[in-house]
């Protein structure tokens, strides 16, 4: 199914108005692709488009309040929300500021205090000399932080949220399937970029926001890179990275190749990092840690070496390609059924690396695979 | 040819610094992606994941400098750099604020002005509580406006720029010519939606950020929604608005078709859009204002109507999808050889809107069309 039902929208945010209540907050501010959406359903590809700011309030009862461009009206008004307030966007005087506030004036007290997600993985998406302007129209008001409850909410799905972030997983294990058919020695690497993405696209996904990768002899030397022209070569190990969309949620896990015979390095780095990812999906279960998933991986990839410098092994997913909790050392997040989670083991292979990625989600029990599970042994082609 | 020579990228900083100078500012503080790659020729598409803040700090003098996650050296090390200054992130304590405000303090007097881009179309792309830290390390220093340096910079693109956008722009131009292979009555308007990503893909595009339409029966309700899974039908008007990119540029515009033959008032109508982009052309000169070519296409637009709520006609185009200048009443920025503009005129039919938007380049005299300049007569399929 597309879309939600209404009463999803309805519980989130009957959620948000508990957790503000509990916190003494007057609204929600919200302005970026995924926050607006969580409470709307407001999904369209021309947030790309960086010249309009959009705006919704979720007040302290009843339902959001969008304030957005008028382009936007008509997209807006196929949402469960009543009350939608547009102006006509850009405009170089007044880009909305002065309607948000007379909105905001209008749904909180006269010392009330309007939160804003300012905490890491967020930004504020308005023009800084707007936030200023705002403050200024508010009175007494306060522009507060929201302590986090956009990410207690989000961090956590529900089951249609998991559905959708299982149907894009399915589509890219689909495109992932049929790599063979577009790799060889001597196809240039940006070419099979592209024919990825059109496989990824002719298995059903809508878009793909996210593909990386890298192709070089036992490894490659990053995993951000966009890719070069360079022809695949035997020996070479291929890895592709994609985060594709399918009903405004993501996939994000990679697959890895060797190009002709797999080197016995290559082979035994490669069955260490499923070995990694294996020993973080026996333990992701609520209680267990953001941490401690962390630490299950890097003790299997550090099992024959003195320390490593791992960085991130894994991150939250949904609604954007990595979202909360990171798996690092520092990060005490409890998990709890219902977070979609990244595990992503890296290790060296020389001056190279190889870096695996599946996606699962947590139960009650035993945690399940949304990307296919894969064997321990590089696929050769 | 991919990427840029440095010399493109220290012209740049050059004119930057010429601007900060006369602006009395001791650096720019830049963070999103298109501000970072502007000056570094930075490309990738990780910036999709949200979770890591990355800043470029341009210096009164001498070459910009990295403050950025260490999962981007490797790539940032291939690029005109010299100084690149990494932390681990995500850090849950301190994602990098202290490694900026020590360059930062580093780079500028004790009471220097730190810049950020706070005006229209900008946004601060970290989290708001990390800019009132950072604000507290940097003593006397103040965080101020970039008096819209950047826009006046990107908004005027160099020879090796343009050819990049006309490369998107005659790639699109490809793939909207092979739309009659993938449409059809009874086709799904989502099916040719994914279709025509791969149409794209196959034309060479590195990636497809956008793409936009609709098919109603004799136009459409709005230009921003994603696809339904509507079968198009003999008496639909098609449109597909694409923003491709090749090399880190868009392109952005759209064709229209009739599915079957076309309703006499879709016919003339659609001859109305091309009249009104071409009155725009005929005036696109240096010294024009992006006013004018607003009122130029409202004036063939209304020609038989009292008024129109007709928003904005156009936009410039460049990096990012949309752009500085705004082809709106208000915007008077005077037309410089080098601008690349949208001409994106719309009209009513009956309940139903059409939209045309062609691509043109300014130049010293007549301006270009970069995108495959069409006719007066809608195409039938």
């Amino acid at each position: 199914m597309r879309g939600f039902q209404p009463s999803e929208f309805s519980a989130r945010t009957r959620r948000a108005q508990e957790l503000m209540d509990a916190a003494g907050l007057s609204a929600l501010l919200l302005t970026t692709e995924t926050d607006v959406r969580y409470f709307t359903g407001y999904l369209t590809r021309f947030w790309e488009s960086p010249t309009r700011p959009w705006y919704l309030i979720v007040p302290a009862t009843g339902k959001p309040v969008a304030v957005i461009p008028s382009i936007g009206q008509a997209l807006m008004a196929k949402t469960w929300l009543d009350d939608i307030r547009t102006w006509t966007s850009p405009d170089l005087q007044d880009d909305g500021v002065s309607l948000l506030a007379d909105a905001l004036m209008e749904l909180t007290p006269a010392d009330g205090r309007i939160a804003v997600p300012d905490g890491h993985e967020t930004h504020v998406r308005m023009p800084l000399a707007d936030i200023e302007r705002l403050r200024g129209k508010l009175g007494a008001r306060e522009i507060a932080s929201d302590f986090g409850i956009l990410r207690q909410l989000r961090m956590v799905k529900s089951e249609a949220e998991i559905a959708k972030i299982e149907t894009a997983c399915h589509i890219a294990g689909k495109a992932f399937a049929r790599v063979p058919e577009i790799v060889g020695a001597g196809i240039p690497l940006d070419e099979v970029f592209r024919k990825f993405q059109m496989l990824c696209l002719e298995e059903g996904a809508d878009w793909v926001p996210y593909l990386a990768g890298g192709a070089e002899q036992g490894g490659y030397s990053d995993v951000i890179s966009p890719a070069s022209s360079e022809p695949l070569a035997v020996g070479d190990v291929l890895m592709l990275d994609t985060g594709l969309v399918w009903d405004g949620y993501f996939s994000d896990f990679d697959r890895n190749w060797a190009i002709g015979p797999a080197r016995s390095d290559v082979k035994s780095s490669y069955a260490r990092l499923i070995e990694a990812s294996d020993a973080a999906f026996e333990i992701a279960r609520p209680g267990a840690t953001a941490a401690d998933l962390f630490y299950a991986m890097n003790a299997v990839l550090t099992k024959d070496a003195g320390s490593t410098d791992a960085g991130r092994l894994g991150h939250g997913l949904g609604m954007s390609l990595t979202e909360w909790p990171s798996l690092i050392p520092t990060d005490d997040t409890v998990l709890q059924p219902g977070m979609v989670l990244t595990l992503e083991p890296g290790i060296a292979v020389g001056n190279k690396i190889l870096v695996h990625e599946e996606n699962i989600v947590i139960t009650e029990g035993t945690p399940r695979f949304i990307s296919p599970r894969i064997g321990p042994e590089i696929i050769e082609i």
